[in-house]
């Protein structure tokens, strides 16, 4: 069934009216009708029935008929941080890490990064686009914040919230120590960041920096990653550690 | 270090001659000289430090000087097998694979495959050619086979020769059982096929078919991946499972 985002503020006692891209996308893709059936997501990340009562010229307006139960979302809030790379591999990445359920995404310009970071809302705006519509089709509940870009003394500053702090240390990688194992075993219920470095990866002394403020390395395995693969590999383990059940 | 892969032919007591594109790429585009090393993998898997000799007009000839142990293949060979869909998806999955230890890889036309296979061997070899540059990259010491495109009947009979059959089903996402992992769990020194639909996903006859056929249906966590995104959590899960060290 087709799932929309909703604002808080859209929802006045079971009814729900939506405008703008979802209206156009219920009306003109869609093409639904009184009585169709959608599921509603609000901001607290309810997930609701809802069926169509009106189509107006602006706007449609739902009735609310039930909460549905809704298990879509990682039991750990994970949010990635990139190193800066070209546009399509971000929006790769950020499409790719909301539907393994992250919980945020960003990117960080690095000492490696071979792009310059643009001054530019639209490259924001396009990357929350991302990141809804990938939570729709994933069916997820949440769509993740994205932050944009940062230097890499304020994500240090930005990371400090977080109960995990990882990154992705290739010299770690030989050792395969099964620290990043011994991590996610005790993720649920937390907050998570995980830094993984541009193509070039991250330098030592960057790693310095990182360990300095609280940031374990961990390997991902004994082969090379590139840089927009590296992500997927830690969200998929972050699902089969939490979400694939234990014999036990 | 530069990595190649090398026929087994290519040697002849502790000398190896690379011709070819391997050739073009050590002398125009590495631009190496005599006494510059390599590393040099040969069709068994054995990985060797190498040292050029001469570099002549149609080929450069070098000297082994000593075997590496190399431990960056997964325990496990894993052959990816995903519903036919766009090219360039295909090769995205495949490049990815690759990188995440993959054995082999493969597309099957099935029922919701929106794309027709194409009778055309510029197909293959273009795939061939991505697992080689892959798996220097990932630096990795086997090449995964790439085995064209089946028809369903002639997959399932191809599949005859797996110790593990598992294919990725919406339905089973639900259930959570934690099959997955349970079979990853004894998967180390096995040989595994895994079997991911297309855009519409695997059809209920399929996956009839399927079980009948000893395939075991597993859930990916869940949210709905999408096509291209199913293989790399799967091939993400083994290596979690297989190389990232337990604590016990």
């Amino acid at each position: 069934m087709q799932r929309y985002f909703i604002q808080n503020e859209a929802i006045n006692r079971k009814k729900v009216v939506i405008k703008g891209d979802d209206y156009h996308h219920i009306r003109n893709v869609m093409r639904m009708r009184p009585q169709d059936q959608v599921t509603v997501c609000d901001e607290d990340g309810n997930v609701h029935l809802a069926e169509i009562e009106e189509i107006t010229a602006t706007e449609v307006r739902l009735k609310m008929l039930e909460r549905l139960e809704c298990a879509s979302e990682l039991e750990a809030k994970v949010t990635v941080a990139m190193g800066l790379t070209r546009r399509e591999k971000q929006e790769e990445v950020l499409r790719r890490v909301t539907e393994l359920g992250a919980s945020g995404f960003l990117t960080v310009s690095m000492e490696r990064s071979v792009v310059k970071a643009k001054e530019n809302s639209s490259v924001l705006e396009r990357q929350k686009k991302i990141a809804k519509e990938a939570a729709e089709q994933s069916q997820r509940s949440r769509i993740p914040d994205v932050h944009g870009n940062f230097t890499f003394a304020g994500f240090l500053d930005f990371a400090e919230r977080f109960e995990i702090k990882i990154f992705a240390y290739e010299e770690e990688a030989k050792k395969n120590d099964g620290t990043l194992r011994r991590i996610l075993k005790t993720a649920r219920g937390k907050s998570a960041i995980v830094l993984t470095g541009p193509e070039g990866g991250i330098s030592s002394k960057e790693a310095e920096l990182l360990k300095s403020r609280g940031f374990v390395p961990v390997g991902l395995g004994p082969r090379i990653l590139r840089c927009e693969t590296a992500p997927l590999y830690v969200m998929s383990a972050f699902g089969y550690e939490l979400e694939s059940e234990n014999e036990s």
